[in-house]
């Protein structure tokens, strides 16, 4: 019954908000009344209600006093998205990461609001839930958990993992995944699968910094390729650019990418795994924040339409669950005896209680619940944070609209320098990402990316409204 | 009391100990009675007997039914120690580990007795004590420890490092120690700091199989340094290969090494710190069985001799309290920032959870109780192995006299393969780790590393048998 309730509202909810989205309701209409909209849609007044409130909670009406509700958000009159970037001349050897340090050095400090970092804010996650699952381990497991795990890693957590693959079309067995100290370790194996040092690897560009400063360590070349906002990597740059700069491997993140939130439609994700297919390439998959959708269904993957192993799929529970607890695995395809190996010289094996624990979480069903209003929240957050920057940035700026993931990117005026405005916003306990981390080329100086992560406050808000200040005081 | 009688019992002991070590007391000379001794001794007769047990746990006497105790074992009776190696004529790349995958690569396989793992047997660790711990941790650790730790690692555990470094000479404080997940992790972010693909390292010959392994994922090249079984790595050797050979930098187990089981003299120490001093080369120092010492003392380190920050301390609990638990650290000197940056891009950051239940189990006293049980097993077993090889094995054989950590090299004829007697050993489920994997030059093909890690039994005594049966046939 509750089940069929809370489709009934949400399903109001969709009507209403694709009527705002197509400007049939305009910003500052004044919605029907909750007797109304009972009426008209054959529903309880409190489902009526639920309804205004759910597109509420997402920022797109509002009340007035003893009036009613009222339009006050459609995504369409936001800011104008950012343009790919054009392709370099050449693979560069990647540089310092010493604004990364600067930026992401000390994460534990309280007092920042942290817009630089993609990962959800403290109170999002099912911590005392995962305490019992984590209790529960350590009465389970053999000699506590003191001993070292398997070289492949937790046999239930990779049940696990092999049982979710069906959500992105996988039919997968335990033995196909291997355990990894987090996503960041699962892609550092997978590299070293794959490439040798002084080899070139391809990258979006903007990339996820923290995979340039990976394959900056490993000695490896990147090739940015442009990226469009929406769609992901551009194929046919892709395509021509493997021959010629002798690509040996691509990581990409194909679902709401970092920064820039694009998700690859499922036909390019089908055509890039035929085009590496053809070169004999490997493609590392890093499908991070794939499960943080704001549509109907789940993303499918590349990995899906992967029929001979040439798919290395990375990922991990840091961004939904609890970053704390290292929990993250590979599915490698063909090099798995490979990334075993280097497992093996390189880790030994992973945290045996942590990671039995999520094994134990993922196996009680609750994982899909606590995805379920994440999910909600995290795509009330984006649009939140998408008027704040309408309301609040100069009128000239970019933004983009990710359907899924943790993150915006946004393009200033060219004169403005976000480094700068890290800088500035950071004596007002403001922490942002500047563009300039996420390429090793000498660009993006005028972008920036901010995450949603965090639930919407006045504090947010007052913060946006620093940060617009901030910005016009640049020009 | 009970402090002033365990010393009484142990004096007495170790009296008796080196009247058997010089030969005074001969295998098979009667002791006297226990009434004898008491009275000899001026100690009480429960307290003779106290000895006496001690004695006969280290296998050093035997009791005969109706007759007393009687000498039975003294370590000058044993095998001859084998030799350093000679040098080699070149630096050589790295090169496959299949045979170290076959050997390690299940290590939770539960039917086989494991010689060829330099950790200690189930039940050896405190695993009760550290899951309250570890309850602790779940319940004063800000969100549960779901949350990252700081990428510097957690302060409580890092404290507790530094106070334990006045063991060996150290005076640090929690600032100057990084976290890692296990000493491997440490040896990969200080290498990565002092490094750069293509560059040679020097290490001991034969040297830890893992460090070979992993210097060879990272690209780099291996010198390997003759070493002696007893005074570790040949100084002079060293101080004229390093110019000869562009020695980047040194990685070197300075105490109980694996698998030579070599304790470098504290002058050799100093020596080797001025050395590298010298030519401004780091040495990565591996401790990790520095804490398992059989003598009265701790042994120092050369992070001992270190003025200028040259020496990267790298070390874990992984071999004395809980290899599941992923705990690690490294002293990283003046390569602290470097070391720091690595483990932000490589990790981000460690488990939470265990390390803060580390950090907590070294705070309440209870890590130093626990090592002195240990200590006093491994020398019992270390004893007790080495008469086994010397009863079992043929006449020809060398073996190491260790006087700390967990392993011994036995060196045996010339005609025999031990690669094929592991994989002999296997089929009568016996696990020894064969000589090759521990160099990257086609040597010690006739050495075997066994670790006596397993408490003695019967199947312990039995598995002797069979390996010396083995060797035997071998001829």
């Amino acid at each position: 019954m509750l089940k069929t309730a809370e489709h009934l509202y949400l399903q109001v909810a969709d009507k209403l908000e694709q009527l705002i989205e197509k400007e049939v309701l305009k910003i500052g209409d004044k919605l029907p009344s909750v007797r109304v909209l009972s009426k008209e849609q054959g529903i309880s007044m409190s489902t009526a209600f639920q309804a205004y409130y759910h597109l509420e909670s997402k920022g797109l009406i509002a009340p007035r006093p003893k009036s009613g509700y009222y339009v006050q958000f459609n995504s369409r009159r936001l800011p104008q998205m950012p343009q790919a970037c054009t392709p370099v001349k050449k693979a560069s050897d990647v540089s310092v990461g010493d604004m990364m340090f600067e930026i992401f050095g000390d994460m534990k400090a309280s007092d920042v609001l942290r817009f630089s970092i993609a990962a959800p804010a403290e109170g999002l996650l099912p911590d005392a839930r995962l305490s019992k699952a984590l209790t529960q381990a350590l009465r389970t497991t053999s000699g506590h958990g003191v001993h070292y795990d398997s070289v492949q890693g937790n046999e239930l957590f990779r049940r696990q993992i092999a049982r979710m693959s069906i959500h992105w079309g996988g039919a997968l067995s335990e033995d196909d995944v291997v355990t990894t100290h987090g996503c960041m370790d699962a892609l550092k194996l997978c590299l070293g699968a794959t490439t040798q040092p002084g080899d070139t690897i391809a990258l979006e560009s903007p990339a996820y910094c923290g995979a340039l400063q990976l394959a900056h360590h490993m000695g490896l070349k990147v090739l940015e390729v442009p990226t469009s906002p929406v769609t992901g990597v551009d194929l046919d740059y892709l395509e021509k650019a493997i021959p010629r700069f002798k690509i040996k491997a691509c990581l990409f993140v194909t679902n709401f990418n970092n920064p820039l939130g694009s998700c690859m439609p499922d036909r390019n994700k089908k055509q890039l795994v035929d085009i590496l297919e053809k070169f004999d390439i490997p493609l590392i998959e890093d499908d991070i924040y794939g499960d943080m959708y704001f549509g109907k269904e789940r993303p499918l993957l590349c990995k899906t339409f992967d029929k001979t192993g040439n798919v290395l799929l990375c990922n991990s529970i840091s961004k939904s669950l609890a970053p704390g607890y290292r929990a993250g695995w590979c599915i490698p395809g063909k090099y798995k005896e490979k990334v075993l190996r280097l497992k093996q010289f390189q880790t030994i094996a992973c945290t045996s209680l942590t990671h039995a624990a999520v094994g134990l979480f993922l196996e009680n069903g609750r994982y899909e619940h606590h995805l379920r209003t994440m999910r909600k929240m995290l795509h009330t957050q984006c649009l939140r944070y998408q008027q704040a920057i309408a309301d609040y940035f100069p009128e000239d700026t970019c933004v983009t609209r990710p359907q899924g993931g943790f993150v915006l990117w946004i393009e200033l005026d060219k004169r403005i320098n976000t480094y700068e405005l890290f800088q500035q916003a950071m004596r007002k306990k403001i922490s942002i990402a500047p563009g300039r981390i996420f390429t090793l080329q000498d660009r993006y100086h005028n972008c920036l990316r901010i995450s949603y992560g965090t639930p919407w406050s006045k504090q947010v808000d007052d913060a946006f409204r620093t940060l617009g200040k901030l910005i016009r005081n640049m020009y």
